[in-house]
């Protein structure tokens, strides 16, 4: 099983040498007296040890023993899963980044990306169970009634209570115009709620007091499709007037998925029989409601491809270095050795450095990303929280996207690195290959994701989210056009940068005259995006460490492999886009020209 | 669950039309009156009743169950499996391709293939029980005395025996020079076997009377490394003079691995305690005497491939009809349903179309290295066998590497078009990803099919063996240069096939200055050589197509589609090329540059 070591060092010079995350903090009103460097530096510190120490260990008997239902409908997650969120929760994990108000800690959300990229790649099915609150937090502190508040969100900051969102249903998941499930009004102000949800994430569990479901349902006459969606706060327990939980709700979980991965995860039918519920937000305007916080939903999916990617490299890198096999070509490399290690072969360093190139720069789109999240919600100006919200908007896809189809293909390396013993359960590196999977596929499938991007981002904004984009990457490399060091770096990207703009126009002209270029295009156009977007990042982080080995380091070799890794990324992944760039523009005529009942005989 | 639907009339128009199997078998003596035409017929056509209706619905509840390993160290197969290896046999398909003289039907091995094809689609576990025989009977045939024959080979042919093939150790699985596994004579000519092996698959079960081992060791005093190595026979029961299955030898499975997938075949850790064994071949010429025959072994994972893209196509081709999400961005297509079926959507089409692309091209290209194993084997003239070894040899790494490469793909793409649902097990997609994952690693990772074909079959050969495909390339893009309708194809497959050779040229040169280039190009040349390769038999697809609909034909629905396939192919797939392009010759320095320790900090 690999084991997990927090990459603080690289963390570290993400946040604070790349994105500057202590001016940027500084600059927040509201963040510049909590989040000192000196806390920041502490709480990463001592979230490291937990994921070290106390989640990793966990990793994979979760997989092992997965969760079991039992017949009162009540389900038990693995071994220690419980006693390890109880830890959680006494520590203060749970309140970091939430509302002082609301008895929270009032941190930035980006130091609590930084926290759940440690829980995640520790024990990605353990933190899907605090992690999954975060959506009902996040919607009771956009659209709650002071009360419900009160009532749910200070138990869910806490961390004693957890949350859910229900969302899918077995006939429903990315079209959720066509959901059914009803809203009934009771004589007391609640409704009652009845349908099926499926694929529930930590839906029910043997962790907290209480499960705060928010679930998404149609009140009478309710117009159809998306505009006749309400929410509702749906309790396991609902709750006494003193705020504890009291009488047993009629929703429970019907029976639990049997998945590819993320075992240690209960991913829950949940019936809903006449439940008691209570709305929030506005009638019929639920989905509007969640979408105004689905950008930071799914930051913490594309986490979920940093992490496969990170972990997978820290497997495949202890087992390249100590498995021996074959001779180098260039001549033997351990002579003291039956054979050489397999790190010195050419084709498992570039696995490797594909990894590695992955993990650390999608760490970069993730920070970034969650930067901007800083500012949407607590910018000093409307002017800077309309610009980061615009950023957002248009990085989220691609972080979501790019980095968990990334992160599979990191994965599927580890696996490959380790020959036929990746394939063997005991190394771990199958497992992570399992709980990848579901990344490309929850919180909007890569296909949603691409539309989302080139559909309603780029082209409905006439290309205005990707200028603001582009002119940072353009005026990054007109600052560094001087610089030979960087001329490696800088050329490629400034090519690529224009040439995203052109291939941009090109399938904006085609859309207009058939709305099926579109679709046609978008999954290459947005791993076209995330290949440049990446390759920005790396160009910038070339660029630290090479002011800092100009400047004389103590760090060398820690510069160093940046360049190095940087320099990789250019020459190896980036000619990606060669490929993307013609097949995006190859036209829909060959996608749509078979007709169904053609395609097998 | 998937249900299997043999793809009779694909297999015909790659066995018939492109191919012209008839022609080829008519053309091989031994072949001319056993494989007629009605015969091959009647044997496809019963292979697809007894996989689809026996096989098929084995394949999820072996997934589920699994094998168990008792105290007694015997190996229990999942429920049904023994009695469909029973009928297997009964009904004689255990000896269709083998030798006459030793109890076989003496039918083509190409014609095995097929029926290996449709086994392995039905239920890959299951098939890898008879599958594994064919390692044992290749060694007996080429290098077992008469003796050895008729004790062994008439049991394997039958199918009352199976075989296993035992190379790998904990310590060694690529580079079997450093295997350690003993064999000491006794005084009776046999010797004495000591040693573990690792990843046996069908090591122990209990579908057959007795199991026999074909085990790579070294005899006292064998020199190091790969040219001290011999075979060994080693029964599970030592056999008595009369042929029967006498005592118990000692060689038990020590334990089974938990992996991710094939969860229906037994992969044992076997453990040699001074089994009895019997030298088969030249002492310490074991390795030699395995590679032979190490073409048409691959053969059979590369098969894995195309199961993984057939299967997953169904699977999803299905789904993508029924599932309803979302309108048609050109406007309603099932105005009668809540929303469109899937199919309608640009990229679920994308993902469709890869995967039939990949299962039809990867039948094309398997089914001609099988052609070629033909004629190697029973060629009319040594001229032909010679000609027919030498593409056999050029075609299985690229068969074996890119097609399980790219059936990994395929079975990605089918879980990614169920959505959410792909990700649970009762659809059965995520098990064909699960069970394909090995296919990339077992019988020579990608890496290892890579160098075999750049380093020892291109470049040990200065280029012949690649010219030898490169002009049957040109001659076709030829033959055909004045085909209007042909030009989409030809044009960009003949500008390839040059490029194919400039890279080379150019990867030959750089290797020359440094080895660790030939690592460094090789997958990327693997890969590029595979859409090439895949390409030329989309592009004589069409041609056979256009033919037929020019002549007119009743199947123009049938005919029309491969037409249509080929285009997508040729606009959607094979521009992957230009990036393999770049980065096969982008130089090793950024793969060798970072030092062993400075990949992680």
């Amino acid at each position: 099983m690999p084991e997990y070591k927090a990459p603080l060092r690289d963390i570290k010079f993400v946040a604070d040498e790349l994105l500057d995350f202590p001016a940027h903090y500084a600059n927040l009103p509201v963040f510049a007296d909590v989040a000192t460097p000196d806390m920041v530096d502490a709480i990463i510190t001592e979230g490291a040890k937990f994921c070290e120490n106390v989640l990793a260990p966990l990793n994979r008997g979760g997989d092992i023993e997965g969760c079991t239902r039992n017949d009162d409908a009540s389900v038990n997650t693995p071994t220690g899963f419980k006693e390890a969120y109880r830890q959680y929760v006494d520590n203060g994990w749970a309140s970091l980044s939430s509302d002082v108000e609301y008895g929270g800690q009032g941190l930035p959300e980006s130091l609590g990306t930084i926290v759940s990229e440690m829980v995640g790649t520790a024990n990605w099915s353990w933190g899907m169970y605090p992690g999954l609150s975060h959506g009902a937090k996040n919607t009771l502190e956009a659209w709650g009634t002071e009360d419900q508040k009160q009532t749910y969100l200070t138990q869910l900051i806490s961390g004693e209570w957890t949350g859910t969102m229900c969302l899918t249903e077995p006939a429903c998941g990315s079209d959720l115009g066509i959901l059914k499930t009803k809203a009934e009004p009771n004589a007391d102000g609640s409704y009652a709620i009845t349908g099926t949800k499926i694929f529930i994430s930590a839906g029910e569990h043997d962790m907290a007091d209480n499960i705060i479901h928010i679930v998404l349902a149609r009140l009478p006459g309710a117009p159809a499709g998306t505009k006749g969606i309400s929410l509702f706060i749906v309790p396991k327990f609902v709750v006494n007037a003193d705020g504890t939980p009291g009488d047993r709700n009629a929703v429970e979980c019907g029976s639990l998925e049997h998945k590819m991965g993320i075992h240690g995860n209960a991913t829950c039918v949940m019936n809903f029989d006449g439940a008691k519920g209570w709305l929030i937000g506005p009638e019929n305007k639920g989905l509007n409601c969640m979408f105004t916080f689905m950008n930071v939903a799914r930051i913490g999916t594309a986490l979920q491809g940093v992490a496969s990617a990170e972990g997978s490299f820290q497997g495949a890198l202890a087992y390249a270095k100590d498995r021996l096999a074959m001779r180098s070509l260039t001549g033997i490399k351990a002579p003291d050795k039956v054979a050489d290690p397999i790190i010195v072969h050419p084709d498992v360093r570039k696995m490797l450095l594909t990894q590695k190139a992955f993990a650390e720069g999608g760490r970069a789109l993730v920070y970034l990303t969650a930067m901007n999240a800083d500012i949407v919600h607590n910018g000093a100006t409307e002017e800077d929280r309309k610009a980061a919200d615009e950023m957002l908007g248009f990085l989220t896809p691609i972080a979501k996207a790019f980095l968990t189809e990334s992160g599979l293909e990191a994965a599927n390396h580890g696996v490959q690195v380790f020959g036929g013993h990746g394939f063997i359960a005991e190394w771990g590196m199958e497992q992570i290959v399992r709980d990848a999977r579901i990344s490309t596929l929850y919180e909007g499938t890569t296909g949603i994701q691409a539309l989302d991007l080139l559909g309603r981002k780029v082209l409905m904004t006439q290309g205005a989210s990707l200028k603001q984009f582009t002119k940072l990457v353009h005026a990054f490399c007109k600052e560094n056009a001087d610089d030979a060091g960087m001329k490696e770096f800088i050329e490629p990207l400034a090519k690529l940068n224009k040439e995203w703009g052109d291939l941009t126009m090109k399938v904006g002209m085609t859309s207009m005259q058939n709305r099926d270029e579109v679709g046609s295009a978008s999954v290459d156009y947005l791993m076209y995006s995330g290949y440049v977007t990446l390759a920005f990042l790396w160009a910038k982080m070339a660029k630290v460490a090479q002011t800092n080995l100009a400047a004389g380091t103590t760090e060398e070799d820690f510069y160093g492999a940046k360049v190095k890794t940087a320099r990789f990324y250019f020459q190896r992944i980036l000619p990606r886009t060669a490929s993307h760039a013609i097949t995006m523009v190859a036209g829909a005529d060959s996608l749509m020209a078979l007709e169904e009942d053609h395609f097998a005989f």
